[in-house]
């Protein structure tokens, strides 16, 4: 256990850094989780993601706060859900699966094919049929993942394949699986770890409310350990036209830029909202134009590029900055990489490119305001 | 100066693991550096990036080989010239740039500009005119970086960066500023304070030749300060339709899937020459098809999704297995992001989508092989 000392919360970039000898997080964090020495543990060594200082947040702040962006957008596959799916996968195997599938048409279903790879296991992925253009399935397809498109809608396609899971030896890696959530915890225990506490905020995206769950857990259970002297307020941002627990109805036909979390019906409203309001906090809807701002600002001002669905932790933020207590230290949660999502990147770039300009230097400074 | 004890290195995953309080390369290994007091550090917490064993690559080798990948595609902007720009960009504002220049159309301009953003200083782009799509750019344009297209081809674009950095207070991020290997030889000391020791074999792609003759230096330095026993044979690989190393001369029109290695004339030629011939390694070429089989491979078996010039070290890993001495420590770079180049991903899916299933669980069962 280690001994806290809150007055002096060890410092980003002090003298504990360490080359990471990383082994994943099921290996690093194993006393915290359902494992035992006889899982195997299926692993592309994801977690242990940078957590940053966010100065232009901060600023916009101001009172003295200070913000931190947790870049899990930089685990292997390029979202959070890969430290669900180290779980989900290595627990599969330990029940003698030969195969796992989901329903899925992002991120979920690159973690799977990339573990099942890792594992040696097959992976199946059910979607409706004409739902999804074969670009925003390539990485999924790299992997080797088996794509079954059905006749059906994606509500079908999640019944089909509980059903299949039942009948056949074939593990179901949606996030009904609970060990999704033990993995994805452990994203608490890394802010916990490196800032020395846990922080008086924490803002984040909130689709299937999956995540702010695993949050929540992972900041309870350090916290109950003496770990941490704190939990965080939760603060959890939904899309304005896909806000469910907002809405406090089911949305039938969710629609936003911010793909990853358009979900009308999320599997973790109950618990989601139960975390939320224990912490003292809330779920609370952003605009798409909000959203696409603090995509761009993020990049332009911080060099950071996410998905469109992570920047709504950050534009929940701004929205709410005159909540923020003084002095208080907020994590905002970048699940996805930006890379994911070329086609609102090149929508959304936000500088022009000068064509046909002479190739001679001064006309060049000229352009360059020199 | 750490004691070494080459009979018992380090593992992966040993005791040794720690969070990361990552505070970015420069801050890290500032004392190998040439940085001091003085130099604002820009950063985006890049390098520390994961070491991960290949089992399905030492098991082709056979013989009790041990194959390590460097991910160097999970830096933030998705490959290893973050390396170079954090340090590039902190010694052009230490030297009081108010702006970064180069000539690239792709990691390279993606990285300027992002540590550009971070830095609060401007970032330009030269490209020829016509020549990249807006796509390839979304990144760059992301980061806020302005794109000026001149009329003239690529060799004119890099004159014409040099003559702007030498007349304005702009500062020139191309491969000829020095202080990118600076920054680019820290993944080498990361190899060696991993593995616990410098491997037996670096298998890296080859380019503009920097990358490798970073590596060099940086196992060089630890070799010299006593930190590694040994420093390892350097094997690099270009590609087949751009190989003017192993052809001996300039490619005029270099050709190859792997674009990010698409060079004739590369800038480091004659230094990582005379770095491979020191190593007793060498430089062959592989051809596109080597290059695409070595991409499916890592990410089929491995659930490792690279750039495809990233895999042409473990093509040229699999040409040369047969020389690869029995018990050898082997590990390959993977400098860059799967998701930079989604149009190669698209086309090398290596499975098939089943389209227009009945939504019937034994059907969909029958089609998996139940």
């Amino acid at each position: 256990m280690v001994t806290l000392n809150p007055t002096h919360p060890p410092r980003l970039g002090g003298p504990q850094s360490q080359v990471r000898l990383w082994p994943g997080l099921i290996q690093h964090y194993r006393e915290w989780l359902p494992v035992s020495a006889a899982t195997p543990i299926v692993t592309l060594h994801e977690g242990n993601t940078p957590l940053i200082p966010s100065p232009a947040l901060s600023q916009r702040l101001g009172r003295d706060c200070q913000v931190y962006l947790k870049l899990d957008g930089l685990n292997p596959t390029g979202s959070f859900k890969d430290r669900g799916m180290t779980m989900a996968v290595s627990k599969a195997k330990e029940a003698g699966a030969e195969a796992i599938i989901c329903a899925s048409t992002g991120n979920t279903s690159a973690a799977a094919a990339a573990f099942a790879a890792k594992g040696g296991m097959r992976a199946y992925v059910l979607i409706p049929d004409g739902y999804v253009a074969k670009g925003k399935l390539a990485q999924t397809l790299m992997y080797g993942a088996e794509i079954i498109a059905i006749k059906g809608n994606f509500d079908r396609a999640l019944e089909m394949v509980r059903q299949i899971s039942e009948h056949y030896p074939i593990a179901l890696v949606n996030s009904v699986n609970r060990f999704r959530l033990e993995g994805q915890k452990t994203a608490a225990f890394e802010v916990v770890d490196a800032l020395g506490d846990a922080p008086d905020w924490l803002c984040i995206p909130v689709g299937n409310a999956g995540n702010i769950t695993a949050y929540w857990m992972g900041f309870s259970q350090y916290f109950q350990q003496g770990k941490a002297t704190q939990r965080p307020r939760l603060h959890g941002f939904e899309a304005a036209g896909a806000a469910p627990i907002v809405l406090n109805r089911v949305v039938e036909h969710p629609e936003t830029v911010a793909t990853a979390i358009r979900i009308g019906n999320p599997a973790s409203w109950v618990k989601a909202k139960a975390s939320v309001q224990v912490s003292g906090g809330q779920v609370d809807s952003v605009t798409d134009e909000e959203i696409l701002a603090a995509y761009r600002l993020l990049a332009a001002e911080e060099g950071v590029f996410c998905e469109p669905a992570s920047a709504a932790s950050v534009a929940g933020l701004l929205k709410w900055r005159d909540q923020v207590p003084v002095g208080a230290r907020v994590v905002c949660v970048l699940t996805g990489n930006g890379l994911k999502d070329p086609d609102t990147a090149t929508q959304q770039g936000q500088t022009q490119i000068h064509t046909g300009v002479e190739a001679d230097p001064a006309t060049v400074a000229r352009l360059m305001g020199f």
